[in-house]
């Protein structure tokens, strides 16, 4: 027995090579590929996609999950086949031609929506959408789902959560939500004209480094890149890689996405190694992941605490801001308004642009919501919450690329992640001060009570579990709304 | 039957997949892995070989390999089937145990070789290279060989070479060299002092950078990146990558290192779409491979042509060359001198130093050297060929690594390379006039030529045959003592 589970954690490793190589070629691709290796790229990144999928549904691996259901195991051993066999039942439900369906459709759905974003054209796009939509219909029936279907594509994300819960936390929070952003729009002073001087690439880099280095995240686990989109990977544990994206004539856009990466890094290099090499040795969930970048880049890096803090350090880099004053640093900063487009929000109105692409999901799941009456909807539902009409749907419907990915049940992630980090945040203050922390440039103090409290975990608990445990509460909308007022109303 | 030819392409295209990754793998080592990440990509790296291996040798790739001999074929696709088959036959008939015994043998042999290195020990050493040297010639005899027990190594770098075609190619070489070297040294003038100033990184970068786009290196296919030994390596097809070693004393072992392996990228960059993804998409042979790394590298690097025109693009990006005069230049960049390590030889005297190593290969191979005699016959063959003593073994049969990994039969390699070169090279005059080319920095025109006459054909002929077409001869070192003679002594 004790032999099944050395084998089977072999296997496991075996995979996660794999998928090491996986996340190399992926990162090399965003990074630095030259252009004319890229096509042979994808088919690398699918052959190696497709080789672990096949041996995480394999008949070896069902045996090994056979024999290890009807053996003795320590809680970290029996979390991890609780783990693997949930993931295991999982794609094991899903015919391969349904996977393939997708996939090919996806494929196809990408370019079809990047054409109709250029032109503006939601028409163009709807019959790909429509195909998407019914294979994932199909996917989540085949999965399994009691009380709505939106439920089986919420757990690719967020295992566990339901809409009966998930729809009360959004009640919450939308109840408070829409007058507190005009409340605080209302309120807030203009914002300062960003200094005008340039920030040059290689010190906005240089800044990053010293920040990534305040944070905690050690160099000699991680390395900091350049790429269009800013994410974050992890290659091997011991591995974990920021990217960042440089504007010369704006150092808000790096400077946040260092941080907001770095802190999705600092979690998966909190992770024990005894988990490392298994599925356990992953963020908990999507939202639990966008709860530790939400953390550092919203709650600590748009603190007026840590940006007193940190503006002389700024300003060593990019002599452009040497003469703002912490206030007018922080105003730059913090801006809240009115906006169309969901990835340019502030960190109030975010969560406003989230809510609408979950209800409309929602409706497109379950039929109460055609294909062909979405703009309409989106329209809507942007009117209601943000009070503006989109001059067209390339900015609004078709701003995200994650439907023609397929991707439903994703967006909820985004917006719990923000109500994870302030709950979150909300008991660390019971075990420290945090604000004192932050003026100080104590980074460190916080860091260790979310290793502690979230990262010792890694994906060994289910969110709603790890949140109890760390805060004793279950998922709350209050305390996020609590922080907003706080911080904007106080 | 075509049914079968296509899936046996795609067949070696998922093993070229596989290979990209690895490759990826192995690139980001020795590039900017972060340190903490080094132990898990060795497994990830040893996982991927594993897996490459053991699709070269399934069942599956024997019977396309039984199926595809009685098929009528085209003669790219009977060269393919003929080159798979010969690796195909080679890789099974090693057994598996024995695979497994010369990794682990190596792998503890590497840090005794280099204990033993830094100790000046070679008795630490020996009873590892006894212990490789006794599995290599358990794999040759399996392999099988006529002549010599040597030829079986060496048809892993060099294919279908033999000592009894080697020996007579080396007897004319070793007869001339060691007179000729010592004229040169003897008519040398003084090598003028390096200008002092500084090499900043950088500027050698954008040297670099610049001298690969003068030799034709695509830069949409491929990049330029720093790491401790420099290579070249591809990741794909349309993705050849190298590497440089900066030194900011001296400008020349970048400049130089750029050009060599610049010169291997142009050979891979420069192979047909055809053979791409299969075995043919490779270099013919080691030897082959060097015979372009050395021809960018000496014949035209070194050239006092290519010198000439060079010196105003390497006085712009480093001024401390402003002052410094083509003959100058020329003369810092063809230094001739007795050494005692190969890395650091000139053109002329390197030659000696890999026969040396042959000699005492095939001694040891054909037990008419012992391991433990070992030393003492390399001072005396250092003293026969360049007149030196090594200060220790340090300096003298522990300088390289090779022993040390198990590569016995890789050394002649790097010789012929530099016969094949000066032998393409004369061929090449007939058809251009290559010292007119240089000297308007037209490097297109040879790059042309050794598309058509070596690049073109793969991995489709052997190294013996290839040279056959391009020159009409035979492998030949009067080509390269002629080019010496008219280089060092005209």
């Amino acid at each position: 027995m004790a032999d099944t589970l050395q084998q089977f954690k072999e296997y496991l490793a075996d995979i996660s090579r794999l998928s090491q190589a996986a996340a190399l070629l992926s990162w090399d691709l965003e990074t630095g590929c030259p252009r004319a290796g890229v096509a042979k790229r994808a088919e690398a990144m699918g052959l190696l996609s497709q080789e672990i999928f096949s041996r995480s549904v394999s008949e070896r691996m069902g045996g090994f999950l056979d024999t290890l259901a009807a053996t003795e195991l320590s809680d970290d051993d029996r979390a991890l086949v609780r783990v693997v066999k949930r993931d295991y039942d999982k794609a094991k439900a899903i015919p391969p031609a349904l996977v393939r369906d997708l996939s090919v459709t996806a494929a196809q759905a990408q370019p079809a929506w990047e054409q109709a974003k250029a032109d503006a054209a939601f028409p163009a796009f709807a019959p790909h959408l429509e195909k998407l939509l019914a294979l994932k219909c199909e996917m989540a029936d085949i999965v399994g789902w009691q009380g709505h279907r939106y439920d089986a594509l919420l757990d690719d994300y967020e295992p566990g959560l339901t809409v009966a819960e998930l729809d009360p936390l959004l009640a919450t929070l939308r109840a408070d939500l829409v007058p507190l952003a005009e409340a605080i729009i209302a309120r807030q002073g203009p914002v300062p004209a960003l200094p005008a001087g340039g920030y040059p690439v290689a010190a906005q880099r240089a800044l990053g480094e010293e920040v990534l280095r305040l944070l905690g995240y050690d160099f000699a686990a991680g390395r900091l890149d350049a790429s269009a989109h800013p994410f974050s990977i992890t290659i091997s544990a011991g591995d974990h890689r920021v990217t960042t994206r440089f504007d010369e004539r704006d150092f808000r856009p790096s400077f946040f996405s260092v941080l907001h990466e770095g802190g999705h890094a600092l979690y998966e290099m909190g992770i024990p190694a005894k988990f490392h090499e298994t599925p356990l040795g992953e963020g908990c969930s999507m939202a639990v992941h966008e709860s530790q970048s939400r953390f550092w880049e919203n709650i600590v890096g748009r603190s007026r605490a840590v940006l007193e803090y940190v503006r002389p350090v700024m300003a060593r880099h990019l002599p452009a801001l040497d003469g703002l004053d912490s206030d007018a640093l922080y105003r730059l900063a913090n801006g809240v308004q009115r906006s169309l487009i969901r990835t340019e929000a502030d960190e109030v109105t975010y969560n406003l642009h989230v809510m609408l692409r979950y209800e409309l999901e929602k409706g497109l799941l379950d039929g109460s919501l055609a294909v062909a009456d979405l703009p309409a909807a989106w329209n809507a539902k942007l009117r209601d919450y943000l009070g503006l009409t989109p001059t067209s749907d390339r900015a609004g419907v078709l701003q995200d690329v994650h439907w023609a990915h397929g991707s439903f049940g994703y967006f909820p992630s985004y917006l719990l992640g923000n109500l994870y980090a302030a709950q979150l945040a909300d008991d660390m203050t019971r075990d420290l001060d945090l604000d004192a922390c932050l003026r100080r440039g104590d980074l460190r103090a916080p860091l260790a009570w979310l290793r502690e409290k979230v990262h010792a975990h890694g994906r060994a608990l289910l969110p709603a579990e790890l949140l109890q445990r760390a805060t004793g509460n279950a998922p709350d909308a209050r305390y996020f709304l609590a922080y907003l007022r706080h911080k904007f109303l106080n």
